[in-house]
């Protein structure tokens, strides 16, 4: 049975399924995988305080070693769609490319693993798709939510693919084998407000406040680790809001994010935090530090014998071996990362996220084989 | 002819005059002065970005030595009148003392003024009054605009009083022979923004904001003069205003006030802050400073004879001399200070701006003793 990854990526396109609206992609990705053999269950989370969201999950086969493939049908919006050559959402081929909003994050991924599978006998072994449609925005009823799900009903895996594009330039040229993790947080200087013609009377928290400021900008967490580069702080934001030329404020805030590696949890991160804030002379003031939001966690996938045959797969078919990354922002493969070995690999990024998104015909057909290939590899525990 | 000064204050106070409604009470003030022979000019200034105020100019005698008291009608708000034990502007007398919005800052000044000037014969020497209705708020269309008007037109003087509350404790504990000037300053730093997750392609203007806010705040401008306490700069603000925690800003700024002594002039502080920013490594940065409105002079008076008159005239009367101070906010003394020597001599003034702001009314007889003794000594050439 041969599915057309093409024709099924301009279908998923043509769906304007900006988060949270499924607007039909994760209809027609049932019909789609039903006809090829997988039992669909479509799942609507919803509380935790965000919206309700549209995930689908897809089983097929019994027994033999289990792949997930996961992913989001969700896009971003399109933004000013003056800045687009034609609208986002009519699927558009020209040149040998194929433009339109998701095409390369991350429809394509999607629509190359379900061909694939359309190849792959069904008694090759288990093949499970956990597809959400809120990856792009709060991500709180989605992936997390479904592999939670899948666990508690007994739907294990052995490996992951998240489909998001993690080329860089050429097709296979990167997977990303983890992520950083991130964590933001919030530091508060309190003193005592007066009037500047009488300082005497006042304490002044801006002094600390940018002492803060320093402590925590000008020391490194760490040098980078055998996969991650280095941990990062960045100060976000540092905010007052007095209006007054003659008054000394109360108080003023920091914001920081941290891009983490393994080295780091977010337990140890706030001691860090709170050791660099214990450096910093207080003068009389009170300085308070909380944590912002749930921090999201490193994670490393194990580099074994799985992660050597994708490799092995794309060199087979590329010509060259993927680089093994670790970096960019976040990706639902963090939740997916809890419960087994996860990598990401799809297709080329850049024009994500942009107006004229777009990708070379060839890449998906070529990601299509790869997917296939690797599914043929990986049952048949052909190791690298 | 006798004026009592109590029932001049009293009736200055029933007039609402928050700045820049006079209220009538410069017309109240018109019809006391004509009464004692005084020639009133009533001058409205208006223009320069601010509102139009009301102003009154007054003169009496020709020859001899020449002094100025200046002076405001203008009130700041009552504020929330649910702290006041009575109406703020129905003036109270209870225990000795009088209640009303204006009582200490500063309608008892000028009804002591006032009340002095009448029991000084009209020959004995020239005596002007300039009395403006903003000084609290803008001090656009007052005080300045009034004593150039008074040069452009052959109105000088030989010494000047302004009837600002200028006692601490006790009634003529303290005089102002001088202020301290008042500058402000804004600086921004400019960097390149990005996404927290690419720190390399981005560059984080916040580090060299808090540099620059250390560099500002740890260094002391001087250790004081003979006359003036140690010039001061306060950081006011800091802001950046980014809402986002993976976003690294473009841009940041600090505002400070300096309060500073007769050892700086603007031009001298603008070159040192400008020096301060010069030690900080600005690591590819933008950082630009502005000057934020028109700073005020820093002036001290001529310690001379006169001083010493109004001096020995106080220890006279309360048994001791006061203290030469240069403390305190601004006042519109500085604009005085441009054309001739001036001090402030007034009451009591910690209750001003206050709920149920008051003085005691043995104060304001003292206070009228002291300007009539020293009109008499000052116009009869003794000296201390």
């Amino acid at each position: 049975m041969a599915l057309d990854p093409v024709d099924l990526l301009t279908r998923l396109i043509a769906c304007p399924s900006v988060t949270p609206e499924e607007a039909g992609a994760l209809d027609l990705l049932e019909t789609e995988l039903t006809a090829i053999g997988f039992a669909v269950t479509r799942l609507r989370f919803e509380g935790d305080g965000s919206y309700p969201v549209d995930n689908l999950f897809a089983t097929r086969g019994e027994g033999g070693r289990r792949l997930l493939f996961a992913g989001h049908t969700d896009v971003v919006p399109p933004g000013d769609t003056a800045h687009w050559t034609s609208d986002p959402f009519t699927p558009r081929i020209a040149d040998g490319k194929l433009y339109g909003r998701g095409a390369a994050d991350m429809k394509s991924g999607i629509a190359a693993f379900v061909a694939a599978c359309a190849a792959i006998p069904p008694e090759a072994g288990t093949i499970q798709l956990a597809i959400t449609n809120d990856e792009e925005a709060d991500a709180i009823n989605g992936t997390e939510k479904l592999v939670r799900w899948m666990a508690d009903n007994g739907h294990h895996f052995d490996f992951a693919i998240v489909g998001e594009p993690s080329s860089a330039e050429t097709l296979g040229d990167s997977i990303k084998i983890g992520r950083r993790g991130s964590f933001s947080g919030k530091v508060t200087v309190t003193g005592t407000q007066g009037h500047v013609a009488y300082p005497h009377k006042a304490n002044n928290p801006l002094p600390v406040l940018a002492a803060v400021a320093t402590a925590l900008s000008s020391e490194r967490l760490d040098t980078g680790t055998d996969h991650f580069p280095a941990s990062n702080l960045e100060l976000t934001t540092m905010d007052v809001g007095n209006p007054v030329s003659n008054v000394i404020p109360m108080s003023g805030t920091l914001r920081f994010n941290i891009r983490y590696n393994d080295r780091w949890t977010p337990e140890s991160l706030a001691d860090w935090v709170r050791a660099r804030i214990g450096s910093v002379e207080a003068n009389g003031t009170d300085i308070a530090f909380e944590v912002s939001g749930a921090p999201s966690r490193a994670f490393l996938s194990p580099l074994g014998t799985d992660i050597e045959t994708l490799s092995a797969t794309i060199a087979a078919i590329t010509g060259k071996a993927p680089e093994y990354s670790t970096g960019g922002g976040t990706s639902d493969a963090r939740f997916i990362a809890q419960y087994g070995p996860v990598v990401e690999c799809g297709l080329v990024g850049p024009s994500m996220h942009k107006a004229d998104e777009h990708i070379a015909l060839s890449d998906l057909t070529g990601l299509t084989e790869i997917y296939a290939d690797f599914m043929r590899r990986y049952f048949a525990g052909v190791a690298a």
